[in-house]
């Protein structure tokens, strides 16, 4: 038996429950998060429970399809100007997209899946668990694309929580 | 004058300071750190500011020169076996592989340069600053390639330490 750190076992614990609910229901991905917790991404930043799920289940399906499309000579748009503000203790709504408030969960793909390349894990000094991971992801019969992923949890009242999420895709502007 | 949270202006400050210090005299990179910092590279686990910078200033350079043989199509290897525990409060000596513990900063290459793609930041419970990057690096005239960073700041004594560091390479095992 290997020793594996306690972190560690969280940590991994944490990334097949996410990826395995993200592939199957994203719909319940709601029980990770607090209303504190933070998402950033590709650049746009949610806060809470309910705005997060919400960018999840409907944007994220639209925004994948989209890229999809881009080839590696494209240039990544900015989105710093689309950016909301992210504090704590207060809660901000989702951004206006035609879309992000829209709590239709129809998704313009039939299957997600992801494939882990390589998750690190780290204890922080205050108690809480980084977890990075870097994969890959497919939606039905689109081009595989790489993202990378990062994650702090939290022990609050015994359970772990995620209060902190940032999803980039690895699309550069090679050449 | 846009207004930018302060997690986004220190986060932003840091990563740039940061691969400035690599791209022009990583032997400086131990200002960042703090003797609890932990640093996850290619799934090898270091602690200590000493141990870090050891290992980001001689083996970096040597993993770089090998990964730039590696296509795409390669398998990454597997470091889970080589990884050493990293354990706050208590020091880990860095891992033998005969170059770790050489203080001899000669490179194999003359020059490193990373090129930010996207970068984003965000405020934790506990008043940290996670940052995650996305970009690519170029070794020599070596191919360039794609990495992933992650960070968290911490405020002590007024100063901005590194208290959490982690980086991998975007290979992954397509097909």
């Amino acid at each position: 038996m290997v020793d594996q750190p306690l972190w560690e076992h969280i940590g991994s614990s944490f990334v097949s429950h996410y990826y395995h609910m993200f592939d199957n229901d994203r719909s319940q991905l709601g029980s990770i998060y607090i209303d504190a917790s933070c998402l950033t991404w590709e650049g746009q930043q949610f806060q809470g429970k309910r705005a997060i799920v919400e960018k999840l289940t409907v944007s994220l399906s639209v925004y994948l399809l989209l890229c999809s499309k881009v080839t590696h000579n494209s240039q990544v748009s900015d989105c710093s100007s689309m950016r909301s503000s992210c504090i704590f203790g207060q809660q901000v709504a989702p951004q206006k997209q035609g879309f992000s408030e829209n709590s239709d969960y129809s998704l313009p793909f039939t299957k997600i899946a992801h494939s882990i390349t390589a998750q690190d894990h780290q204890p922080t000094p205050d108690c809480c668990i980084l977890s990075m991971v870097v994969g890959q992801l497919k939606a039905d019969d689109d081009p595989i694309m790489g993202f990378h992923q990062s994650f702090i949890l939290k022990n609050i009242n015994d359970a772990w929580v995620c209060t902190n999420d940032m999803f980039r895709l690895a699309i550069h502007n090679f050449g």
